[in-house]
């Protein structure tokens, strides 16, 4: 009988063996004048000014590798991110990713991650230009993304203001009920399951929004009501979410009966999809991108749906609350 | 008797109200145009491009909670990044941390972490602009940083040439030895347990360098024969250093006939200090920052030295080694 071989691991190949694959699997792009392999990266910053923001995922807590391959975790690791950088109205320009794995790692594994991360980096023209690779016992990615406001005002939580219109661009739940549909074992409805793996991001929504004068964006990361919460409270004013603009899509309330849910839930409660969403002042013409939801009025910070309290309604997800 | 309470952990405070908490941690500065509370923050790039960074920090094996308290561990991983910046000749403008923690870390110990890091941003100007927070099993320290290079060309590793001089800005062994006495138990002498936790990173050398005229340049992060061997690969030559400009300073020879080791070893296999290494022309005015200590030849990429090979020497610490 052959000698059964193990695939390389993160442990038998080596830090430094590794990082030397980098710049193979992660080619420069136009935008970058030095990508990994030295001490730092050069990024092109036309407008002056960068924008950055980073995101930590922990295996179990943000994926599981029995859910997605590598190339799912990749590329929601970097949508997380590249969603982030498209909420300011900026365009991505530029992403690293420091992983903290397991010495038993598969490099396979590992490798697939990057060309991941990469490939959802490129639908926005964006390259992967540097990283770290450290031992742990927890799988951690972390990521780091980078972008430019191509002479654009960055378009914050913090100004929207009483008579704007509230609008998302994007899904609004869909990675939740894939994520609802996994935990119960199953692997169908695939398009939702698919929202879960590989959310489809509006990035070119958040320009195109900061170009058509949005007072305020936030990339909807916890939930549709706990980011226009988020909205609120920085800027002041008060919410009121339109119920009859929110019903749920199809595919969630085809498959919202048979796991005994309320599909609303994963509307208002859902984040993973990387909804845009930000308020316009009124009379604005809305980009085709985004569809109305709701008012922007005076009032006392808070959120609610067909002027009712959101009561029980899911409110966001925090890593840490109990 | 009196309930005995315990210290809030960022499980009993919870994720969003423990980022609330870093705008009042976290002041903005100048160069920073939006800082943390948003999607992502907004850092000047006043050269048109920006020089990125990331490292990654797991406890037990880049830091231990007992031998460094939380504003030590902070220094030290804004440390690491900072000189990376400082090795392209940039100025650092900016740092971003990714902390995956048990739900269990205090919040005190949180919040001197990013403590420490925004102090020692600040000695080079820079400012902590972002954060993100993920409950993890194992406590890592995900460290992003920017920089500026204020019209200069970045200097990589791969542009020394025969005849440069090989210099050295900074300490050689010192965090290593005062990790070696941690190791042992001891907690003297306080100027290399201190170098350990604290490191004295020569940031303003790095643009100095560059305006002198450095070919190349690195961060010893791994130590200096891995990182001169580093330079060597890069650049296609050889680097021979010069044993009699790296005796090992007194405090290293001090301790290390009572650790039993040879300081040498400290000196070539240490990483810690951040000092900076680069080579510069033949005949160029060396800063007062740097020290000569070997010259740049044609040849075999590799390192020698005095001439010799450098046998059992260390050359470098790889997280995923053997």
């Amino acid at each position: 009988m052959a000698e059964q071989r193990q695939p390389p691991t993160l442990g038998s190949t080596g830090e430094h063996a590794w990082l030397r694959r980098m710049p193979e699997l992660l080619p420069v792009m136009a935008g970058v004048e030095l990508g990994v392999g030295d001490d730092a990266a050069v990024v092109l910053a036309p407008d002056g000014r960068t924008v950055v923001c980073t995101d930590v995922l922990v295996e179990d807590h943000h994926f599981r590798r029995d859910w997605s391959d590598a190339a799912d975790v990749g590329h929601r690791a970097a949508a997380a991110n590249l969603a982030d950088i498209a909420a300011m109205g900026a365009r991505p320009t530029a992403l690293l990713v420091g992983l903290a794995a397991p010495k038993d790692l598969p490099v396979a594994w590992a490798e697939a991650l990057l060309a991941g991360m990469r490939d959802e980096a490129a639908l926005v023209g964006a390259a992967v230009v540097g990283g770290d690779l450290a031992a742990s016992d927890t799988l951690v990615i972390a990521v780091t993304a980078l972008g430019d406001l191509e002479g654009r005002a960055a378009i914050t939580r913090s100004h929207a203001k009483p008579g704007d219109l509230v609008a998302v661009a994007g899904r609004l739940g869909w990675a939740q009920a894939g994520l609802a549909v996994l935990r119960r074992g199953f692997r169908s409805p695939r398009v939702l399951v698919s929202a879960h793996r590989r959310p489809e991001v509006p990035y070119a929504a958040g320009p195109i929004a900061a170009l058509a004068g949005a007072t305020s964006m936030i990339d909807i990361s916890d939930g549709l009501l706990a980011d226009a919460r988020h909205i609120a409270e920085a800027s002041g004013v008060h919410i009121d979410l339109d119920p009859a603009a929110l019903m749920p899509d199809e595919p969630l309330r085809d498959v919202s009966s048979a796991l005994g849910v309320d599909p609303l839930d994963w509307v208002l409660g859902g984040g993973d999809d990387h909804a845009l969403l930000a308020t316009f002042p009124k009379g604005a013409t809305l980009p085709l991108e985004f569809r109305p939801i709701g008012h922007v009025k005076k009032g006392e910070p808070g959120v609610t749906f067909g002027g009712l309290g959101t009561g029980d309604r899911p409110t966001g997800f925090d890593h840490f609350g109990s």
